[in-house]
C-alpha cells in the first residue's frame, strides 16, 4: 500500500444559512479545497460525498453526482457515504483507501450537511433515524436521551460529575470563540453550564452539540506526488473504520465506545504509535459525555478517568493535550454529514501551522475521531507532518 | 490488480411483502448470500450496503452497521452507498474495487428497499429526490415525466415508436413469468401494453417498473481463493462506474445514456471484450425506453436502432443476445436499492446454469447495467464463467 497525503482542505463556515442551499455548501467547500490544492477539476479521479440524511432535511438525494456535476466533474465515479454522524469519516476512509491501493490518484472528499431548514422537533427526529428507530425511537428516545443514559451510567460506575460535564463545554466553547469558522463563537462559564436548560437529565442545552448547516473538503493524492500539488502536505499516518451495534441495549457496556477503541487500536499500529504519541486531536463531542468517554477509549486515560481529566485542564489549548481546539461539534457546530472531513481539516490546518490565535506549538501528530450514532460507526485517522 | 470472483449470491423474492420490514428483508438475502458462498459471518472483513432511500420510506438511518449487527457482523468497516437506483452497483462497484486492490479478502455486498409501506403519490416524490428538485421536481417532473421526454425526443430523432417501447413491456412480462422471485409474473399483450393507462406521454403504466419491496446480497473474494468456498465460482471480468449532469437540461443529448457509454467502454476495455461478445444482458429497463436506448448505448446496435431491435425478438429468451431474463425492473421488480446487486444476481444464476425454465445456453458472459435517476450515474459489469 502507498503513503497518502492530505494536499489540500477547504471548509465553508459552519452555522445557520438561511439563504444557503446543500449544494452551494458542498461546492463552496470543494471548490477552496481545490484551489488550496492546485488541483483542478479534470484531475480528480473520483469523488467521495459524505451525507447523513441530506434527503430528509432537504428533499434532495442523488447529491455525489449532483453537487460533482455543479463544480463540473462528470465522468467519474460518484458516491455518497453514509454511516450517520460518520458520515464524511467512513467517505475519508474510503477515499484513503482508494489511493494508499492505486485505484486512484487523486481524489476529492467532501462532507456536507444543510439542517436548519427543517425545525429542531423534525430535526430531532431526523437525527435519531441513526438510532435504532424500532426500538429506542418507537419508545421515544431521541439522541440526548441516549446519550444521558450513557452519562448516567458513566456517573454511576465512575463517580463522573455534572461539573465534568461541563468542564468539556466551557473549553470548547473558549475555543470556538477563537474560531473564525465556529458556528457559536460565546465564551461561557462554568456556573451558566451547569445551569443550562436541562435537555435530558444529567444533559443540559450546553451539553449538547449545534444544529448547523456547513461544508467541508479534502483531497488526497500519494504522499509521493504530493510536492507536485503543495509544498504543506499532510501524511495520513493511520486510519481505520470499525462498527458496533448500533442499539444501546445491544451493548455489552454503554460507557464504553467498543468501535472507537477498535478503530484506534488498529490506526495506532498502521502508524506505529501508541496513545501518548499523539499531541493533540479532534473528538466527536456530539454531547459532551462523549468527548470524556472517546479520551479513555482512544487511550489517552485510563477507563474511568475521561472525567477528572476534563476538568483538569490538560485538554485545554495550553494543556499537554489540547482537545478540540477547533471549539468542538460543541461551539464550532455539527453539520452532521460534515462533521468528519471537518475535523480533518482542523487537525491539518494544526499541523501547517494555520490555526491562527489557537495554533499550539506541539503540532506534529494530531488524531481525529469520528463517531456514527451512540457508537456503531467508529472512524480514527492519526495524521503527521511530513 | 487482483482478479474478483462472485462467490455466493442470496436474494428475497421482489414484491410487495406488508408484514416485512427492510431490515429482514436485507438479513434474509445476506444470509442465503453467506450460506450459498459457504462462508461464515466471522470471515467478512467488510459489509457494502446499498440503499437509496430507507430513511425516506421507512424513517431508518445509518442502515449498514444496523442490518451488520442483525447478522452478528461488528467489528468492521460497515457503510451504505447511496447513488439513486445504482446505489448496491456502486456498492459493488465499490466492494469489487477493494478486492482487487488488496485492501479486502472476503466481502458481503448487500442492496436494500422497502417501498410499499408509502402511498404511491409519496413515492414518487421520493423518487424524484434522485432528479434535480430545484429544477425538474420543482417545475413538477417526476421520473416517468423525465423517461417520457427522452422517449418523445428519442421517438423524433430516430422514429422509435410506441409499439418498439411496448415490445420491451411484453418480452419482460414474459421472462418474469417465468421467474418464481419476480414481483408481476403476469403475461400481457402488445395490444395491452398499447392501451395500458396513460402515466406520462407517450408511457403508459405498462412502460413503467414497478414499486417493490427486496433485497439482494453478493460475496465476493479474489479469485485465486474462490474454489475454497465454492464449486461454481463467476468471475468479474470487467467493471465500470461513471456519472454525468443530473438535471435533463443540462445534458448534451438526453437520447443518449452517456455515463452507461462511458462504463461500457471502460468494463469492456477491462474485460478485453467488446459489446458483440455479451451473449446476455440485465438491464435497467426503470422504463422501456431505459432498455432500448441501453441497448444503444451499450453498442448491441447503433445510435437510433434500438427501437426496431427492441421488436425484432432478437431480445427475447430465444433471440441471439436475451435481454432481462430476470423479468427485468418491470416485472421483477425494482425495489431501488436492490436492484444493482439483484441484476448480477441474476447474471450469476444464467451463469451457473440455475436460471430454471429461463436457463440459456449461451450463457457464458453476461452483462448487468445499472442506472441512477435520468443517467446521472452508471455501473456496468461483465461477468463470464471461470
Amino acid at each position: 500500500m502507498r503513503q497518502v497525503a492530505v494536499i489540500g482542505i477547504g471548509k465553508t463556515a459552519f452555522g445557520a444559512f438561511a439563504d444557503r442551499d446543500l449544494r452551494s455548501l458542498a461546492v463552496e467547500a470543494g471548490e477552496k479545497c481545490l484551489a488550496d490544492g492546485n488541483v483542478k477539476v479534470s484531475q480528480v479521479d473520483e469523488f467521495f460525498l459524505g451525507n447523513f440524511a441530506g434527503p430528509s432535511f432537504v428533499g434532495q438525494n442523488h447529491l455525489a453526482p449532483y453537487i460533482a456535476g455543479a463544480m463540473g466533474m462528470t465522468g467519474i465515479p460518484c458516491t455518497r457515504y453514509e454511516a450517520a454522524c460518520a458520515s464524511s469519516g467512513a467517505a475519508f476512509y474510503h477515499a484513503v483507501a482508494s489511493v494508499a491501493a492505486g485505484l486512484n490518484e487523486i481524489v476529492l472528499v467532501t462532507g456536507v450537511e444543510k439542517m436548519t431548514s427543517q425545525t429542531t422537533p423534525k430535526v430531532t427526529e431526523i437525527l435519531a433515524g441513526a438510532g435504532d428507530t424500532c426500538g429506542e425511537g418507537r419508545a421515544g428516545a431521541t439522541f440526548p436521551a441516549l446519550f444521558a443514559m450513557i452519562a448516567r451510567r458513566h456517573m454511576y460506575e465512575y463517580g463522573t460529575t455534572r461539573e465534568q460535564l461541563a468542564a468539556v463545554a466551557v473549553k470548547n466553547h473558549e475555543n470556538g470563540a477563537k474560531n473564525p469558522q465556529a458556528h457559536m463563537r460565546k465564551i461561557i462559564t462554568l456556573e451558566q453550564a451547569l445551569k443550562g436548560k436541562p435537555i435530558a437529565d444529567p444533559l443540559t442545552v450546553y451539553d449538547c452539540s449545534l444544529i448547523s448547516d456547513g461544508a467541508a473538503a479534502v483531497l488526497l493524492c500519494p504522499l509521493e506526488r504530493a510536492h507536485e500539488f503543495t509544498n504543506k502536505p499532510v501524511k495520513v499516518l493511520g486510519i481505520a473504520q470499525t462498527s458496533e451495534q448500533v442499539a444501546l441495549d445491544q451493548k455489552a457496556d454503554i460507557t464504553t465506545l467498543t468501535a472507537v477503541a477498535a478503530a484506534a487500536q488498529k490506526a495506532y499500529k498502521m502508524a506505529g504509535l501508541t496513545a501518548s504519541d499523539i499531541q493533540f486531536a479532534e473528538l466527536h463531542d456530539c454531547f459532551t459525555i462523549a468527548e470524556i468517554i472517546a479520551t479513555e477509549d482512544l487511550g489517552f486515560v485510563k477507563k474511568g478517568e475521561g472525567g477528572p481529566y476534563a476538568a483538569s485542564g490538560k485538554t485545554r489549548l495550553d494543556g499537554e493535550r489540547p482537545i478540540n481546539t477547533s471549539g468542538g461539534l460543541k461551539s464550532k457546530g455539527h453539520p452532521v454529514g460534515a462533521t468528519g472531513t471537518g475535523q480533518i481539516c482542523d487537525v491539518v490546518q494544526q499541523i501547517r501551522g494555520e490555526a491562527g490565535e489557537r495554533q499550539l506549538t506541539r503540532n506534529k501528530i494530531g488524531l481525529a475521531e469520528n463517531l456514527g450514532g451512540s457508537g456503531a460507526t467508529a472512524v480514527v485517522t492519526v495524521l503527521g507532518a511530513v
